[in-house]
């Protein structure tokens, strides 16, 4: 009898260790490599004004932000961070059916593999680890994953550096 | 005898299941939240031309973007995924010691907390699964994230639609 239990308890974690490895490397439970990212802050709209609050251990990148004009805010559709969302490859433009079903890559939609999400926003003021933009067209607390300044602040148009 | 193997494969499964968990939510075993994202594709040079190649699977993302004359490219600077260079957070731009050590949000430096690199490229062609491009700044090789055609292709400038 004890055999028996070990045996099938045996099985059951393996089952579901199997599980746990499947979803790490996908939702399809195939090996395809994956890259790992982190929120490096968020979205936060406060008294009509918009901010990017990073965490604080990140201050330091934010060096030198206060002289651009704009900054290229990626971040992440958190809400739709589902296997069937990431699934979805067409989509009728704003959800507007008038549009053709089009492919997500030739779109901004929110539905899409990588959930990863684009703004250039007009900076107002660079404070401590915050920034304060213009607008933006995200959810407040939406995580931000990376800001770039202007590209052309140290590369000359037309120059190969990054 | 019995009972201990048991209690002893027992534990051996748990503690397995507890590091793989550990691994999934971060290099360092903290359980800060992190989101996965995989390559839809990789960029390609050949005789001279360069080319976005997707994985088959995504080809009925592109419907449409050959209308399009420019789309947005999101990359991952997949050399530098170490803990050690996400870490970075100032660097002097471009390497070149006169310009001032930058935070690198205020940058497009490939080291970076995130890896995540964008280009807006020119479309030459799309065919299949395919898009020939004019140039990119990125390695052969690098693997694509996700791609974005030209915003106001179905949004009027000033509308707050995605």
């Amino acid at each position: 009898m004890k055999t028996l239990l070990f045996i099938f308890s045996l099985s059951m974690l393996c089952i579901l260790g199997g599980c746990r490895m499947a979803r790490q490397s996908g939702e399809s439970g195939s090996d395809r490599v994956a890259y790992q990212v982190y929120p490096i802050g968020t979205i936060q709209r406060e008294g009509g004004r918009t901010y990017i609050v990073l965490d604080k251990q990140y201050e330091a990148g934010l060096k030198g932000l206060q002289t651009h004009d704009y900054v290229i805010v990626v971040y992440w559709f958190d809400k739709n961070d589902t296997p069937e969302k990431r699934a979805i490859l067409q989509v009728h433009p704003r959800g507007d059916s008038a549009h053709p079903l089009t492919g997500v890559f030739a779109t901004h939609s929110p539905f899409r593999p990588n959930l990863i999400a684009i703004s250039q926003c007009d900076i107002v003021a660079v404070r401590d680890n915050g920034i304060e933009i213009k607008e933006i067209d995200a959810m407040d607390g939406s995580p931000v994953l990376d800001l770039k300044g202007d590209f052309f602040r140290f590369y000359k148009p037309g120059g190969n550096g990054k």
